[in-house]
């Protein structure tokens, strides 16, 4: 009921609907309607009231609530069920304790299904690659997790980050009107800078995946107040880069979109095609690079990237190595 | 304290051993040590008692507690943190669940750490591969998962089945006396039918492990009450085979031992020997099979299984398949 009266509020918001009218169109009681109200208050919504007109909504938290995320959000499955949390140790974390430890008992409905979205204001603990932290300050950025329930074995896992890097990178076009690069293997940056950062993990068998959750986190505030100074020269955010604030619910939407649409495609044997867009935006290719594996580092031309997702590089005494992990530079 | 009274009476099981002594070696109240006796009663533990002679274990529990298990086991890692259940949904599970959504954070002492068994008396949602359930009765087998956290790359965690299989192999041999043949992908068998599986379960980002769960079921019980009838000819158990009762305890530690001896082999290096071992004891290889995966049935001769644990199977047309997963007959 909140949500419809929201989505009434919302319907115009230029002018005043009466508390009558809002009665008479879902049903309910002035006292229901103004409980909800209060509510959708407490919420941060600023909804305006004066007895003779009703109510007029006039401002929008900058908050990721569900019904703000589906609210015309064009996507079958991914975020259709959302769990919204303002602050949670890591949203990856979260999204596989809602996935549960049994591959298979989402079918008898007791663990999250497919397309199943986790976002939250805050991390407290935001993970990167190999057990790195991520910075994610309430409200400073998207911060959320997808849970996908592929049936394909482990060997093609390593691509759901690149495909995610394709669908954040037109997200981010398309909402933003910037340009990010991808750099290998699971970040997008501008100008050097980091912008985004993809974490995909996975339950599995030796032969099978059980689920996959990507983790995908988004720098959208103003770098000033986002980023410790030890590392801001390292980081950027879309409102630095543009001067102007985002809209994360709209981004958010758009991700979703652009990923259910590359994960359809993935499914449907579309990775080549995605694999050449992801390549065009890689600014980690066919350049002198250093290669940081745990233990060295090489140095080289990086020749190209397979469809492992493996990086090929050409190590200055003439011989092809091939990194699956790494920090390039 | 209990643990250590069972100790003392394990020592001689012959002789009465008086509550007087025990209070002096152990240093507490006749009271603590009647308390505990009543316990260990509790837990099945026939002990008599004669007020002039003091106390006798006769008989010791058919349970797979971990001070049974701990008493005498020769390993450093694996099991030396056992979490015993009576009935569990499944020991994968569980083992999963201690194991923690973090792949690091064992690390800060919150989740589990390498070695962890989880054993239980009773599954009552006991799984094979790919979501398959396997019946797992009271007290009538072996139901343990045991928590690993190798630094290894992806691909090769299908060799954690394998070297498992030979672990289980060499443990039964080994305690029973009788050599199981191993049936691709990850059962033991004897005469045909089946006597073990293996289940080996990861959590992973996609291009690191962060823990493998490796389930072990094993058929102890006489099959007339193991196994339900519409099962009865392709199961068999150890007492069935042997005609005697087998040891539970001592069979899940001699699997714990021999498991923790492949284990450090193969993070040494040592996969091909055990790869050789492994193909000396298959009995799906160099004859003509059936292999029926999810959705056809392929015929012909089956070649090698190679590093990957891939069956690979030289059709009736003379192409060479590769198999990942699938029921071979």
């Amino acid at each position: 009921m909140k949500n419809r009266i929201l989505e009434l509020l919302k319907f115009d918001r230029e002018s005043y609907i009466s508390g009558e009218e809002i009665c008479r169109i879902l049903g309910v009681s002035r006292t229901a309607v103004w409980k909800h109200i209060q509510v959708l208050r407490d919420e941060g919504y600023k909804i305006l009231s004066m007895p003779s007109k009703g109510y007029c909504l006039t401002a929008i938290p900058d908050r990721l609530y569900p019904e703000e995320i589906m609210s015309g959000l064009l996507t079958k499955s991914l975020g259709r069920d959302v769990r919204y949390f303002e602050i949670v140790d890591s949203t990856n974390n979260k999204a596989k304790e809602l996935a549960g430890f049994k591959g298979l008992s989402h079918e008898a409905g007791l663990t999250a299904a497919e397309g199943m979205l986790v976002i939250a204001e805050e991390q407290t603990g935001g993970r990167g690659r190999l057990g790195r932290s991520w910075h994610a300050p309430y409200g400073k950025g998207i911060w959320m997790s997808v849970l996908l329930r592929p049936q394909v074995c482990l060997e093609i896992v390593y691509q759901m980050t690149m495909i995610t890097a394709v669908a954040v990178m037109r997200a981010v076009r398309e909402v933003c009107g910037i340009a990010p690069e991808i750099k290998w293997p699971n970040d997008l940056q501008y100008e050097g800078k980091k912008l985004c950062g993809i974490l995909t993990e996975m339950s599995a068998e030796a032969d099978r995946v059980n689920y996959i959750v990507v983790g995908i986190g988004i720098n959208t505030a103003s770098a000033g107040d986002l980023i410790p100074p030890q590392i801001t020269h390292q980081m950027t955010s879309l409102s630095e880069i543009t001067g102007k604030p985002v809209s994360r619910v709209k981004l958010v939407q758009e991700v979703l979109q652009e990923l259910e649409a590359c994960y359809d495609s993935w499914l449907a044997g579309g990775f080549p095609e995605l694999l050449e867009e992801w390549k065009s935006h890689c600014n980690s290719l066919n350049r002198q690079v250093a290669v940081k594996t745990l233990h060295e580092v090489y140095t080289g031309w990086s020749m190209d990237v397979n469809s492992d997702g493996a990086l090929l590089l050409k190590l200055d005494n003439g011989e092809i190595k091939k990194f699956v992990s790494g920090d390039v530079s």
